[in-house]
């Protein structure tokens, strides 16, 4: 057995296949399979290598953000000036991605716990005309609290037991108090980083020191690396208009983009800002209108004379969401070896189409198939012994 | 050398190659193959291209999220009638993608910085006998405050630095305070964002108009699309009773599921509503569970008297965890091509494994091996001229 | 027609073509084309398929966050003693995956509604010497507040109406107030779920129990899986020193880290933690540092003697960003098709290679050459009637 498994070796090893290949000559369909091979050849170095960067793994980041509201309001409302600073108008305060800067507000000063009238809504939904309209300790689902069962006779509607006086947020204030959030600055510090890379990286970036940050303001074209925005700008650059906004409320996404090649230095690695508005009140109008404007409501509760009290605020305002998004190619072995090798397999198709109007549109297709393929037919006199291949053919071509 | 080079060009651009075959008719060997082969084609097509739509490239969406509760409550504790609304049992107020419902809480109220008895554990490992267990100016890792240095008999506890009186919550309110906070609705606005593809949307599809919202309440079967929630619902369909988890709380997923095909129009994009319960307490019975319940404490201070106080909440409730999932395809000419070019691969898998059963199973493999492979050796006499294949071959064959 | 149909048919099924080889000897060439193959091969068993797991689908996690702080500070700040619970120093006290743990703070008490004079500062911006410095309405970026137009003379600066007393951050407490935040510990429940996979997991994994998580404090070598962490550990290993960040704040990412492999048991699913610096405070040198520490204000409102009054508090404090990076695998059909296919297509390179080797850099290529291709020239004189390939490569040979 030895010196047969040395010579398969041997053979293994010492020999190699190649396919046997017909040369044919036929310009059209030359030029075509030509043609065919140099267009998959263009788009897997041009499209997929060099545009798409097939020979890069591609990382998501894991991004943080902290953010930083300045300004300062002031307003006039029947006589009483009022400062707002940060600590006033930013929910929640700690700075984190997704907050909301309040520019409206309906405040409902001193509300305990009572019996008091419901409130008449337009709809007469909370109307009511005795008695007997008023189930004692139901409540409705746009309702304010639970009912006493009584009818009060000068407003219409039931009694309820609530917060009282019940908050009137019939009509919003317009214009909107705070208009002049419009000249907040937002401070935003972005950190990203790429875990497979081993990459960590701020949007602080080189250029940004502390003197420039301390002066500048962000603008698309003079200055995309600023991380310091206007209130205003923001909100007129995804698409609505400050003083709709400011009345009703919105929410604004601010799109922190990255897309690295880390196959060049790392300077070149910056973020890149966008703003869009979220839920159809911006520029896309695709959608349906059913749901406007963003509110939301918060008590600040206190004692007084031994009474528990609260203040409750609701805040229209302009919320803002900041997304990072994060994508850095670097090149690896194996995307590129994946993209090389399923282009290979393209070129196999070159071969495929050529070989079909070869063999089946050509006038000569009989001649060229007659080239391109050989029968196999075992004579069934002759025993199957190994020959060579010409061995058979040629005897049964001389018989003819 | 310049016709040469012509000769060469005209000869890349008028000449392909094409592999020479051999048409094998062994019936069993060729059915095998074709089963191979339209297999590999029937899983490409049907697998890749219909069901996974390998042709489609994929974006995954960027998605924020708005919500709001309404709802109210009435509680009559010891004679104290109170009415809770939204803004006294939601945490944060804001109406973000992550927020609690209190169910049920523990009040502390007139807390100020004093000197009281620790609270005794059931474990006894507050306990102390003599002064010399409590050692002055250290605190224990599940204390609430700075030992003084004496045992406070009466309680066989250590004194303690801290808000007095501490928070007694060995006792949890039962039944939950709370339990109608099952009728809460839940309303979300969720936008999503396909960057790639430059698409927005919004939970508010078009058949989710004003009027619809307005009275709608989400059911899987009747109202799937409708984004009003009843929190019962929510937490029952997660797999958790409501009045275990209104007891202790428990933290709940609702997950906005997005499986976009933007071949398609743009309305047959629409979100999916699921439930799950988090952290083991719902209907995944596979971990351990080592830790029930959610709380978490606040403080609201205020100063009475001169003096700074605080009411200490432990509140317990729902968590709410909204999640977006959020994958578009679109048709995309480069996953074609991979995909593509991949299966053309895969194709000559089939070829592989044929060729291994003719040439080593077939009982008459070495005639097929001689039709297949052709051996060159070359004549160590004759000079290694061009010539034609043939003319090597059938000398050799004519000279047996 | 219908016999040819059926011909047709069964030759479709019972014959295959199968490409003709050359078997080459030459043992340079084959000796480097065994050699790419080998490498080839090695490449997607080793590296595609053991190393990469390629014939795995891929899923992401989707995550959610519950976290506790525990501790208690003592202070003794001019002889006014305090004690610090976790509902004093944690915002927001929900609980959730980023929150600050107040190290430091500066407090502003008292402050109401009036007019003051603006803060100076270092950089002398808002000095004034006459009224005529102070525009009415107006306000500075960095101040305060509205200036009146008066210039107060004893501090230099413009008088504004602001909350007064103007909040004084030029000196930060040093030692920080709250050094001891050190000793605090975080207790961290993640969830993760796979959707792709249906698969729920906690990082209470089996051999976290209550018992254990009662005791133990998280230690990468010794307790790997331990659920709670000491504040001043977090800040340490993500490369900061606790007292620098105590002072001025800072922003540190806990990683909980899932690389799972589906295929194995699901007790192999575990979680890792890492830990590391956001924004360039810590361990990271890369980038310059152009904004250090992290710090917020929040306000807390009051009555006094029916004046609205506040206490301002400018918070420093840790950052903590806790992010769930999660992946598993899972054997799946098409990534291993898609891996085998586009290995086959590397495969192909290795001939494509030897090829080019055979063909163009041995000394004998014109003999293998003859041997690999045989060209196709239409003898224009002969009807191109179907013929076998030898009738017509023969005599041509012969009558030479």
């Amino acid at each position: 057995m030895k010196p047969q498994i040395k010579r398969t070796l041997s053979n293994f090893f010492f020999e190699y296949e190649t396919p046997r290949q017909v040369l044919v000559r036929n310009k059209r369909v030359a030029v075509v399979c030509r043609l065919i091979q140099m267009g998959v050849l263009a788009y897997i170095i041009g499209w997929v290598f060099m545009y798409e960067k097939g020979y890069q793994a591609i990382d998501i980041a894991i991004g943080s953000v902290l953010t930083k509201m300045k300004g300062v309001s002031f307003t006039n409302i029947s006589q009483k000036e009022r400062i707002w600073d940060a600590a006033d108008f930013v929910f929640p305060e700690q700075g984190g991605s997704s907050f909301v800067v309040m520019t409206n507000y309906i405040a409902t000063v001193g509300q305990k716990q009572d019996k008091c009238p419901e409130l008449p809504d337009g709809k007469n939904k909370n109307k009511c005309v005795t008695d007997q309209d008023c189930d004692e300790g139901k409540y409705k689902r746009t309702g304010n609290g639970h009912m006493t069962g009584k009818c009060i006779s000068n407003t219409s509607t039931c009694e309820i037991y609530s917060w009282c006086p019940v908050e009137d947020d019939r009509q919003i204030p317009d214009p909107p108090v705070l208009l002049t959030a419009e000249n907040y600055t937002l401070f935003i510090k972005n950190s990203i980083t790429f875990r497979q890379f081993n990459v960590v990286r701020s949007n602080l970036v080189e250029s940004v020191n502390q003197s420039y940050i301390s002066t500048c303001l962000y603008h698309p074209k003079t200055d995309p690396l600023c991380p310091i925005f206007r209130l205003g700008d923001i909100v007129e650059r995804s698409g609505f208009n400050f003083s709709d906004i400011a009345l009703v409320g919105g929410a604004v996404g601010v799109l922190i983009d990255w897309d690295c090649n880390l196959d060049l230095s790392i300077r070149y690695c910056k973020p890149k800002y966008e703003f869009c508005g979220l839920y159809g009140t911006g520029k896309n109008e695709r959608e349906e209108k059913a749901s406007l404007g963003y509110n939301f409501r918060y008590a600040k509760y206190y004692v007084e004379n031994g009474v528990e009290k609260r203040t409750l605020m609701k805040v229209f305002g302009v919320r803002i969401d900041i997304i990072v998004h994060g994508r850095a190619g670097k090149f690896d072995i194996i995307p590129t070896f994946t993209a090389i090798g399923s282009g290979v397999g393209i070129f196999g198709v070159a071969t495929v189409v050529c070989d079909l109007l070869l063999l089946y549109l050509v006038p000569k297709r009989d001649f060229y198939k007659n080239m391109k393929f050989k029968h196999t037919e075992i004579p069934e006199e002759k025993p199957a012994l190994p020959q060579s291949q010409t061995e058979k053919d040629v005897p049964k071509l001389w018989s003819q």
